[in-house]
C-alpha cells in the first residue's frame, strides 16, 4: 500500500484481515505512525516499500491523492518498474495516461472502490468499508488479464463486487453519479446559506440530505472533479440544460410537470436497478474476446462476484 | 381538521394524544373510513365539520392540498365565517391571499410544520411527526395576536417549536431549503438515469442522498414548487448562476476552488446554526410592537418554545 489515508488504510486493514501479507508506506508521518501504532508494517519510506514489492512480485496499490500520483509513479518506475500495479483513485483516465507515461513497464490495472466517507486519514479507516460496494477494475484493449484477475481478486477478497469497465466509461459514469452530486450539493449549500439564519432554522430533511456531501473536505472534491474535467463538463451542461428548461417552464407556463416527472422516473430507475433480478454469467479469461465480454457485462450493469483460476463468475440484470 | 392525509392525520392524532377535543372531515372517503376505523370522529362532510367548529369556536386547521384550498375556504366563509383558522400547507403567501379573498372574516393565521415524509394518506400519519420540528406560524401586520397564540399553542402542544415569520419571508426561505432541494434532486436523478445501467450500478452514497427526495410523489412536489413560483424563480436563478459560474471556471481555468469552498462554507453554516448556543428571550404579546418583536426573533433564527397567557417565551442564537 502506498498511501495510508481513509481508503489506503482501509485496504491495508481489510487485506490483513483476510490473511494477506501487507506493508504500507505514506508521505504522511502522522498516518505512518498511527498505522504502526496499530501494529501494521508501515513507514514513510515509499521507495523501500516499492523495492520490497518488486523483490516479492507483490501487488502495489496506490492510494495517494490524485495530485500525488505522478510523483509516486516516477518512484515506481525506478524502484519497481515491472510490478503489478493498481490504484484506488476516483478518476481513471488521468491515472491510466500517467501510468503509461511514467511507469510504462508496470502491469497497471486501474481500480476504484465506490466507497468512502466524509472523513480522512488512517484513523478514519475501516476494514469493513468495502463490504457490498462496487469496485471498478478497468479493462482496456491492452490490459493483461492475469494482472486484471489479481486486482479483481483483491476487491472480491475485501467484500466488494467487481465492475469491469474502460477508464473512459468509468469516468463518464462517476461524473454523473458522484461528481455532479458533489457539485449540486455545493451549489445548494451556498444558495441555502445565502438565505441566512431563517433558512438555516427551517432546513429539514430535503436540505440536510441534499447538502450532506458539501461537508466533504474541499481538497478531495476538487481533486476528483478537476481531475475528471473532460467527462464532467458535458454532464454539468446536461444539468444546466435541465435546470434552465425547468426555470423557463416555471417562468412561462408556471408548470413543472415534465421536470418533476423526469426526476421521479430517474428515482424509480435507481430503485429498479437495485431490485433487479440477476442471472448468472461466466467469462472465460483465456478467450480471445474476454476483454469485450467483461466490459459488456459491466456496461449492462453486471458484476463479477468470484474468480476461479481461469473464469470470472458474475451476474447481470 | 379539514383534510386527513399525512399531515392532517398526524395533527389529528397528536392533538387527540395531548387531550384536545378533535374531529375531522376530508374529501377522501378512504382517509375518512381509515380514521374512523382507528376510533377518530371523522367523516366526509366538510360543511358539517365546519359548522360544528363555528358553534364551539374551535380552531379550524386546513390540511388539504394547495390546489383544494380555495374550495375549502369558500366553505369556511359559508359555514364558519369568523372562525379561528390556520393551515399546514407548504406555501404561505398564496394561502394568505386566498384566505383574505374567500374567507375575509376568518381569524386566519398561516402555519407550516417543517416535517413530513415521502408517504401520504391517513395510514402514513404519526402523532410523533412534529416532535422537534420547526413550525412556522405567520405574523402579518394585521395578524390578531390572540389567534396567533392559539395556533402557536397547538404547534407547541404537538412537540414543535414555533418560528414567527411573515408569509413572504417563509416562502423565500422554503424556496431555498425545501423547493430548490427537490428540484436539484429531480435534475440529478434525471441526469444520473441518463447514464444508464453503468451509472445506476456505480451509484453510491452521494447519489442516493442527492436524489432521495426525487422519489416524492410528483403531485406533491408540483404543488409546492408551482405554488411558490414568485419566490422560487430568483432562487433557481441563483442556483443557475452558481452552476454556470462553476461550469465556466472548470472549462476555462480548470479550477473549482471558489465553488467548492462556497459549498463547504454553506455546510459549515448549517452545522454552526444547529450547534449555536441559544439565549432566552420573551416577547410580551400585548406590547404595541409585539408583531415586530416576534418577526425579529424568527428572522434571527430564533424560536418560541412556550407561551404563558400574555407572553411568548423562546430562545435566539
Amino acid at each position: 500500500m502506498i498511501g495510508l489515508g481513509l481508503i489506503g488504510g482501509s485496504v491495508l486493514r481489510a487485506a490483513a484481515a483476510v490473511g494477506r501479507g501487507v506493508w504500507g508506506a505514506t508521505a504522511s508521518a502522522a498516518d505512518a505512525e498511527a498505522a504502526a501504532a496499530d501494529g501494521f508494517d508501515a513507514s514513510t519510506d515509499v521507495e523501500a516499500a516499492l523495492r520490497r514489492a518488486a523483490e516479492r512480485d507483490a501487488l502495489v496499490v496506490l492510494a495517494v491523492p490524485l495530485t500525488a500520483v505522478e510523483e509516486v509513479l516516477r518512484a515506481v518506475a525506478v524502484c519497481a518498474p515491472s510490478c503489478l500495479l493498481t490504484d484506488v483513485t476516483s478518476v481513471k483516465t488521468g491515472v491510466l495516461t500517467a501510468a503509461r507515461a511514467f511507469a510504462p513497464n508496470a502491469r497497471y490495472v486501474g481500480g476504484h472502490p465506490m466507497a468512502g466517507t466524509a472523513e480522512s486519514g488512517w484513523r478514519a479507516g475501516d476494514a469493513a468499508l468495502f463490504g457490498g460496494a462496487a469496485w471498478v477494475v478497468c479493462v482496456e484493449d491492452d490490459t493483461d488479464l492475469g494482472a486484471w484477475a489479481e486486482v479483481a481478486r483483491l476487491a472480491i477478497d475485501l467484500g466488494s463486487h467487481v465492475v469491469p469497465l474502460t477508464a473512459a466509461t468509468h469516468d463518464e459514469a462517476v461524473a454523473r453519479i458522484s461528481h455532479l452530486p458533489h457539485l449540486l450539493a455545493a451549489v445548494l449549500a451556498a444558495v441555502g446559506a445565502d438565505g441566512g439564519p431563517v433558512a438555516m432554522a427551517l432546513a429539514a430533511g430535503s436540505y440536510t440530505d441534499g447538502t450532506r456531501v458539501a461537508a466533504t473536505r474541499p481538497a478531495l472534491v476538487r481533486a476528483m472533479t478537476e481531475g475528471n474535467r473532460e467527462a464532467l463538463l458535458p454532464v454539468i451542461d446536461e444539468a444546466l440544460g435541465r435546470l434552465g428548461a425547468l426555470r423557463g417552464s416555471l417562468a412561462s407556463t408556471g408548470g413543472l410537470a415534465v421536470s418533476i416527472e423526469s426526476g421521479y422516473e430517474g428515482a424509480q430507475a435507481l430503485a429498479a436497478a437495485r431490485q433487479a433480478t440477476l442471472s448468472g454469467v461466466r467469462v472465460a479469461l483465456g478467450a480471445p474476446d474476454a476483454r469485450d465480454g467483461l466490459r459488456a457485462l459491466g456496461e449492462r450493469g453486471g458484476r463479477i462476484t468470484s474468480l476461479t483460476e481461469d473464469t470470472a463468475v458474475g451476474e447481470v440484470p
